[in-house]
């Protein structure tokens, strides 16, 4: 198979969410570690609670209010200060080394997008500050219908874009309930399993498993 | 308030979901404790992200998968024999020791409902096994529509069964995101916080918080 048009989960996919792990330990010391894993899991739960409650908010709030609960629950104090620091750098979030040069290797080979939860000021903030303007032929955001992924209308942004079949797209994800989410909608999947993670036990899978980014380029 | 309507959450809330970890230790040994706890993490996640991709399946078909999960994550075997084990232990949850007699006092005082995700199989077992027949006037499952907490669908059934306005009922739940979802729904909510922890940030908080049950308790 080589799809036409591949589309690309952002946080965690292409953006590191642990790039601020350094920052949080600057201000946390030791306990930085842990309220950047209780932060990631907290503002995923919280888009799939919002979207089953139907009380959402744009993913930039989300990711501050699941900031805020990690903070709490280990009783530090997130001045105001540190918290817009966060947030701005978080704005910013830097792509995993490889994603520049092999989206720039991609887009002679297929169309490319992404498709993300977030919402437009954050990816466009990363797009631009990790150099990615002009590689996507689209940037497709869940806060253009108010709804959180896995929800099927969100995965249906990038066929109504595209004006194509669920099929025709490869949809690429580091996370693995995205992965299943995606292969419910009906995408062609790739899960990039850079970490060894575990697969979810959902009655979906990916059709394929890649390590790196790069292995989706075919050499001509 | 004295409420005549008290709607009980059942995992965390009436029955002990750490409950098998004496079993899980016999079994795993020290990573006991580390199972138990991404089984519960995943059966949750698991619960949310099927009703967000629509794809239902019922809590103890969940509940197995995330058993799964758990076991495949620290790379342990989960032969058949064991995993019948959990699950037929898992259909006979105890319950907190307080709950059989703090319930035998409310009884008198307001009808009693329980309002869970389990499948009515699951909840009946439990019921049973913790000697609390009888005590509810009404056990309600997410089962019924086919999607879980904290969509409003699932709340929304008590209020059919009683025939009542949401803020007619006082509903009492463990679990921060259902303290949310059912306040979002618009209930009374009692968070019965046994173990201090954090409570969610998602815009919604309970009416009331408890140490213990036996606070529901009106003294004549």
């Amino acid at each position: 198979m080589t799809p036409k048009i591949i589309v690309f989960d952002a946080y965690g996919t292409l953006l590191n969410v642990n790039a601020l792990d350094g920052l949080l330990e600057h201000h946390f010391g030791d306990a930085g570690t842990e309220i950047s894993a209780i932060w990631r899991s907290k503002q995923l739960q919280y888009t799939w609670l919002r979207t089953l409650m139907e009380r959402y908010k744009p993913f930039s709030s989300v990711t501050m209010e699941a900031l805020d609960f990690a903070c709490n629950s280990l009783k530090l104090k997130l001045t105001e200060p540190i918290k817009e620091e966060l947030l701005h750098s978080y704005l910013q979030l830097e792509a995993f080394p490889e994603v520049r040069p092999v989206l720039m290797q991609l887009q002679e080979q297929a169309q490319l997008a992404v498709l993300s939860n977030a919402d437009h000021a954050m990816l466009e903030g990363a797009i631009n500050h990790n150099k990615l303007t002009n590689v996507f032929a689209e940037v497709l955001s869940a806060d253009a219908i108010g709804h959180f992924k896995p929800r099927k209308e969100v995965y249906q942004l990038a066929c109504d874009a595209f004006k194509c079949l669920p099929t025709e797209i490869l949809f690429v994800s580091s996370n693995t309930w995205d992965v299943v989410g995606a292969k419910a909608y009906g995408f062609q999947v790739a899960w990039l399993n850079r970490f060894n993670n575990t697969p979810d036990h959902l009655g979906y899978r990916e059709d394929l498993i890649i390590k790196e980014l790069s292995e989706l380029v075919v050499s001509s």
